[in-house]
């Protein structure tokens, strides 16, 4: 999967209003591009949403108090995750929120920061405010694209997603760029998703609009089941399409939700298509239980599971291990009502075994990309849709052999 | 590791008034040994645990009726687990203790029945009722080991242990003896320990001596975080020592609490070590906990995070990894309190960093043993003693290449 590489996004999505960059400021030993940023010309409704991680990273702390009246940037270094730096970390932190403030004229607390990378080392603060001038320099309509390169650490491609739709009759543009692999990266454990849309929403919706999205994306993908300290996602809307602003719970406001979900979604299989050296993206659909939440449960125990990654690995349809991660959930649940299928072929059916072709099911995992569906049978609709990938040689020498 | 081999245990371990037998009746196709069982000549006092997993395994299932007042016998096979088979594996499980029964002349709910190997194929019962009467007939007062090699799945080595202790005054012994590497085998994912002792012990006192020892053992390692659909750990107690029975909540139940823990930590440490391709045995300390249980939590997320086992593995010292873990706990704590250790070299000290000498820390890593100490810092006094080991590239191999 290291060879994919999606589309790129048609700039006719680049929301109006906006200017990104990325720069190379000298974080990364490697030259290549550590610093960016993404600018408003307005102030915008912003939303954000951090790591549920209690070793949450200074820029995580300080970007938790900004944005609460609007926000206009976002500053992102890559190269060191500003992470387990005590009080040093959250005055850098500020700093580049002060220093990217300054070079467009906005106070701190609109400017949201964000950084990735290794942990424990102090930032190069030298360095990064020497950039922040330079980056805001490099600021351009069109420059989405340098920006996302420079959120990059380990990642094998660059991630973004676009999306145009009417709103009111208005032409909305959003675009989203995001880093990671899927959180599996040992120093470099981090996503970062940064949202910007020309809508005009009003104050309050769009929490309620990017909290379902991050639930059914970002946080329905698994690749070991580890979460980052400076796991970030940030929703910036400013107005600029000229749309009648997006009221919470109007149909205008499903349309926007879905947009922004679509996004998420897509970007979060991007991550998992990148886990280092993973080899399958497979789809899990859990039906049949008593609530969306317990759908969820149980996706997660399977999606976290070392010996069903294993088997993914190996293109081994183990109903087994299967079972094994279900009974492990943490749900209730009765085997004899639980039914298991690769890819639509069903192997056990209400607690029985159907005598699925062996064949046919292997061939199923030796594709790419494949699915497994579980019904729990508990008589409930409640379902979920999770994406996760296995964990390969290639894997394990990364990160056991990966240096501080 | 795969090169350890315990100490065998004394034959003056050997609890008087158990006979014990394995022998090969054919379900494993190598022809090694795949029916144990273990017998009483007299009514015992019986506690039992099983696994957690909701697909509880047909052995699991009717042994849980089992031993409710008194025992008198283990009958365990190897080589398929019988789980995931419906109600005919339920039947297969009860003619097992009818058959044992028969053999030893006592009822079926006096039979303890256990089974490890493949999931999902139905018993060959013809096997193994013509291998009972033979499995009896081998019954020998000396033939613990032959029990416990015919256990053994994919275990590198047979597991054994055993203590004589005094209780008021009368020499009591206690054998134990366990199969499993950590469940981490894919269709064999199974841990069993099966504990017999010559001590006289009053009804009731039993289940309080088993729960904190397993507590302290088997439920404190992890190789990767995997529960069996039929783990059993099985105490039995016949009272051939002639000491006073021991009453609940007495010094003499400490004592023999003490034995019990001791016994079934021996049994767990020697399971982690047979990870497959396990290269470490790691030792977490947690301490300054609110509670032992919230310590065990923190120990439990630590050692079933992939990426601090991949540290292990890489022998770095790399506390991030540790710090991301502990902060993925779901436990409340202040990062600024916590403290780090690698076998007993401080990295961070109440959230700073000691910079302490990066050698010294590789170099301990180094070890085939060593321990890594996390204090909360709550100002608790909650602590946990947890064992864990590293993923290897070998484990990959093994558990994806694995067929069913």
């Amino acid at each position: 999967m290291a060879m994919y590489s999606p589309q790129p996004v048609e700039s006719a999505c680049y929301p109006r209003g906006f200017r990104a960059a990325g720069v190379t400021c000298g974080i990364k030993a490697s030259g290549r591009p550590d610093l960016a940023m993404i600018v408003s010309e307005t102030r915008c409704e912003a939303a954000a949403m951090f790591t549920q991680n209690r070793f949450a990273a200074a820029p995580v702390v300080v970007s938790r108090r900004h944005g609460r009246n609007g926000a206009r940037a976002i500053i992102a270094s890559s190269g060191n995750a500003n992470a387990c730096t005590g009080e040093q970390g959250e005055r850098d932190a500020l700093a580049m929120c002060e220093a990217a403030g300054r070079a467009i004229g906005a106070p701190a607390e609109e400017v949201f920061v964000c950084s990735t990378g290794v942990i424990g080392v102090p930032l190069p603060m030298d360095k990064i405010e020497a950039g922040i001038p330079r980056v805001a320099a490099a600021l351009s309509p069109t420059g989405w694209e340098s920006a996302a390169d420079a959120i990059c650490t380990t990642d094998a491609f660059r991630k973004m997603a676009g999306r145009r739709f009417e709103v009111g009759g208005k032409d909305v543009r959003l675009i989203g760029m995001a880093k990671g692999a899927g959180m599996i990266h040992p120093n470099m454990a981090t996503m970062f998703c940064f949202l910007a849309t020309d809508a005009a929403v009003e104050s309050g919706c769009l929490p309620t609009v990017l909290r379902p999205a991050v639930r059914d994306s970002f946080n329905s993908i698994s690749v070991d089941g580890d979460t980052s300290t400076n796991d970030t996602v940030i929703l910036l809307a400013n107005g600029a399409a000229g749309n009648a602003a997006i009221r919470r719970g109007s149909a205008e406001a499903a349309v926007f939700e879905n947009a922004v979900r679509d996004i998420c979604i897509e970007l979060a299989r991007m991550m998992v298509r990148d886990g280092e050296g993973a080899t399958k993206l497979v789809t899990l659909r859990i039906t049949g239980a008593r609530s969306d939440d317990e759908a969820r449960q149980v996706a997660r125990s399977l999606a976290n599971s070392i010996l069903v990654k294993m088997a993914f690995l190996g293109e081994d349809p183990n109903w087994g291990r299967i079972a094994a991660a279900l009974g492990n959930a943490g749900v209730e649940l009765d085997p004899r009502q639980c039914s298991v299928g690769f890819d639509g072929m069903r192997v056990l059916d209400r607690g029985t075994l159907t005598g699925a072709d062996r064949g046919a099911l292997a061939a199923a995992m030796k594709k790419p990309e494949f699915s497994v569906e579980v019904d729990l049978g508990t008589g409930g609709s409640g379902a979920a849709i999770f994406w996760t990938c296995d964990i390969s040689d290639a894997y394990v020498s990364f990160n056991a052999h990966y240096t501080t």
